[in-house]
């Protein structure tokens, strides 16, 4: 890391840093001369890093790694696939996860798996805990959802993927789900990373709507660094002063943690546009853009949706859709 | 609320929206002849809305009331305020909490409690649980943390504020804040102020860095719906794309959510600004805006803190501050 | 548009309105009964809105109708198609526009338009007016730039696209462009914009990188109101927190500006990305969202150029690309 | 500044770098050993910076000063007063600019006059050529509103600061108005500001919407570095995510401004409020905060302003507002 002093650092200053980089065990370069004294760090630790930041006569400290190890493609170039089922994430093969917002009933989700199967999709989606803006709003079947999810993956020989929102719920869902889902509210909400960290499944984690990639990268560090490899990247859009749109799609997300990080990268266009309409054409850019795989809200009534309806693709504009996708990933070398 | 008809509605579904309000206990006044066609509807409730907005033909559905109840000024003229021992928040005099980002030791909580108790101020802050953006860094000392907090209370006459992180720790804070905080990260935590909803203690209830004013008041609403009526707001800065600063702080959040809510509004400087030297502009202007109270980071050595030292002030430098304030308190007609 | 009244509003306050409204020759219904008095106005015209909005008792104003009349595909539901020399803009076939930043010299554009010409892409770009954050920053060439332009497109047959930044040189730059470029930073300088209406040559209107749509749409109003029709949108990335890149690319506005307007939708995703190494994914995002074309930055020596280096394309990769979209293009029913 | 190399930067790399700053005349430290190659230049200039960025092996290039020198407060540490008439921008006093947003009418323009000059304020304001963002708007009297302007500030004896839309406009504004003014959405009018800064009037420089601080600082040079010195700073609210104000007042950017440059800051709470009652707390904040001066839109009929009326203060609440901000001003050590 670099320290950058102050215009009017003093050379006691300076050597006080010096001494105090040393006592840490790390090795200091100094090169006065500059406009600014600059004094290079052997190491980039953010331990450190907090004890330098604040020394007298320090203007800015600037990392020079990111602050990401695990996460990071620096030590591990290779994608990362990863296996729930017979499906492989991160693979050569664009994965479609879809399915209602909110699970309602056993009929609702029904019809829903019912054309995923009929479509080659196998990953269902449905939430039973929904964290909602107003109190007043349906909050999720909770437990007896799960129910539902796991009679419905069983009948139509689906895997299903669904949100944790709380630590001790985390271990409940994880009996159901064969990927638990972080949603974006909940991505900084370590003590729930932790929980879901302990259990070995694999975790979709949503980026936050006002969260940067690096924070992004930071949460799925706090997974991988407790030992549970498997965590799937999830753009859903960021929150901006647009306003035709409910939130603003990051397509640039899905080349730039790429570069970033070995993890896959999936991208949900329902969340993003808050309107069907646009999620067509977010999915294939998502897809031409090189996202691993796609996460669509489809109800086979949305005009009477408990959550969301408005975003939700009717089944048979889901069922077009998927052909329409599958041209665009094989015009980009991939298949679905 | 309001329904505007899309361009091209027909009459089959004007009249079907209509049935679908009447079925709902809704009254309907159709207003045609517009450049598009407005159904407006008596009454405004949320669940309702939910089954109209996706109607066929309903272009947007625009509310009238605003969505939270129990948060707002409407409804509840006279300004709310909350008693913590003898400090009564809310009301002519100015509260001042302050303390360090992270409990660290007992000599470093004692320090600045000893500087709080000779300035007149009563509410010591300190957390103990710590959601830290990347797992390398501090995580705070946890239970042991809670002894320190006890311990320097009782030794200084001063009431705490500490912050609840998960629905598992809100009761063990509880027993030893008296004032429960919800930080920035965890406003949508809705299983977490669920939790806090039920202990019948003052809840701090920062508002997101993401987070609308509206979205703020619809979490103080979660709690408020709960039973537990003591709601303060703290504003925090949100995020944008400037960057000399850590966060913008929405000074027009302190008039703006006095004028939709009659719940307290405290402010604080330092998460804002990231940065020591502007704290003291902050808090005078948040003053001076109608702030009932600040939440300021202050350290006996900030160099050496092991969260945030950049945003802490010194202890001497916040006695010359607390003076000042004083001064612009007087000058709005308040106390201090 | 409808007036939502202030919860305490008077009788008085109301007839006065309903007098206002029907002195601008506008009729008015009433709408008790409400949890708001609202009143419904038939006509939606901004000069009139100016009048009501400020009236005593009136909470606030909600238009029906987009602000926007030209523009929009409310009143023109056949998409604009804008022909320059034989290339078709808002047709089946995308347009690739591309040249480097700015013009430095013949040699270099020269280089750029062989590549283009090799490639079956007919429109050049290149500033020549360079609006540049500092005034420490290369400039542009000025007019010398506009002869560069001139020779190089007559040598290799191609068109060309150049921005004008004042209204002094509008008509200049008109005489040398088939395009007339009006950049980010100037979208809203109505002066420049109601300079280049009067020219009736082709405008690419760029998105400031802080407007929402209907901003920009409201500004190719200003120049569909002068009289001149050609006018093609462009998304070029706007501000947001994030970092990874240098702007968000916002692809939602292609369909989102496709359903709110009839002008063809164009994608810049150097200027968004501010790294070449994301140019590629987000062109084939562009072209699978339903751009009718893209505008590329490239540079036979991007390390040696004045403007902008680091997100230029390499020609041999701008050739790649090339290919590359045409498959993705193909996949979703258009041409290149 | 500093050149971060790439991870795996090769010696042939890091030779052509070092070349490559030797030749444009500077110094090169090389920092090996790190976790990754640093080398440290000595030498911060832009035009450098532009040739050394892109070379092949370099990461980022990381500027050591800030890219403003004129407008810096590190070579020009004490505070910079601006004389207009009697008036001094940047001294002790506190200076409140007032008046309509628009120019309607000499009546209109009379009224608001009398009421500064019986508060003691010395500097009138209002607009003549307002930048609308819809072209069905009031643009503004042009030349005749400048001829009102003139004829009111001849009766009253006040000063005026008008805004100059155009590069054509700035002579004939700066032959009437004492301050010019460059809008928010001119900030980045780089033909426009070129053109003030011949003048040798004071210009107050608005922030754009979408700008940063260090954006508002490099518009500022384009002015100081044109040879004129006279530049007030004006924060008038950036746009976020926010939507209970219009913009969102970045009140931080007081300090912020002041810590990096010289120049007087002022703040206009109106356009960043959007809604007059707000108005009266952010002035009392922006003062708090230590602004130099205030912009305050007054009307002494706000329901038919034919401009922003919903953001201006009827005469009698500035007055009594007026009285306020003289007590805070006191409070800060200030006089008004």
């Amino acid at each position: 890391m670099i320290l950058v002093m102050t215009r009017d650092v003093t050379k006691g200053e300076i050597d006080h840093a010096i001494k105090t980089i040393e006592s840490l065990g790390l090795k200091a370069h100094l090169n006065a001369g500059l406009e600014r004294t600059v004094i290079s760090v052997v190491g980039d630790d953010p331990s450190a890093a907090s004890k330098l930041e604040n020394l007298p006569g320090v203007d800015r400290l600037i990392p020079v790694l990111p602050p990401f190890k695990l996460a990071s493609r620096d030590l591990h170039p290779q994608d990362t696939i990863i296996e729930v089922g017979s499906v492989r994430i991160g693979a050569q093969e664009i994965v479609v996860m879809a399915g209602p917002c909110a699970v309602e009933s056993c009929e609702q989700l029904s019809k829903a798996a019912q054309v995923l199967r009929d479509c080659g999709c196998k990953i269902l989606r449905g939430g039973v805990f929904k964290p909602r803006s107003s109190p007043y709003n349906f909050q999720g079947l909770g437990r007896e959802g799960l129910e539902i999810i796991a009679a419905v993956k069983r009948e139509f020989g689906l895997l299903a993927v669904t949100e944790a929102t709380s630590p001790q719920d985390a271990e409940l869902v994880a009996q159901y789900a064969d990927i638990i889902q972080i949603g974006a509210r909940n991505m900084q909400n370590f003590a729930l990373l932790r929980e879901v960290a302990k259990i070995k499944k694999p975790v979709l984690l949503k980026r936050g709507m006002m969260s940067t990639m690096e924070e992004l990268l930071l949460c799925a560090e706090y997974i991988l660094s407790s030992g549970n490899r498997y965590v799937i990247l999830c753009e859903r859009g960021i929150r901006t002063f647009e306003n035709y749109t409910r939130y603003t799609l990051d397509i640039s997300a899905v080349p730039a943690l790429k570069r970033h990080s070995h993890l896959p990268v999936i991208v949900d266009p329902s969340h993003a546009a808050g309107h069907w309409s646009y999620v067509a054409a977010l999915s294939k850019a998502a897809v031409a853009a090189g996202a691993d795989g796609l996460l669509i809200e489809i109800h086979p009534d949305p005009e009477s949706a408990l959550c969301d309806g408005k975003q939700c693709l009717r089944l048979n504009r889901f069922v077009e859709l998927v052909g329409e996708l599958r041209r665009v990933a094989q015009s980009v070398g991939r298949k679905m």
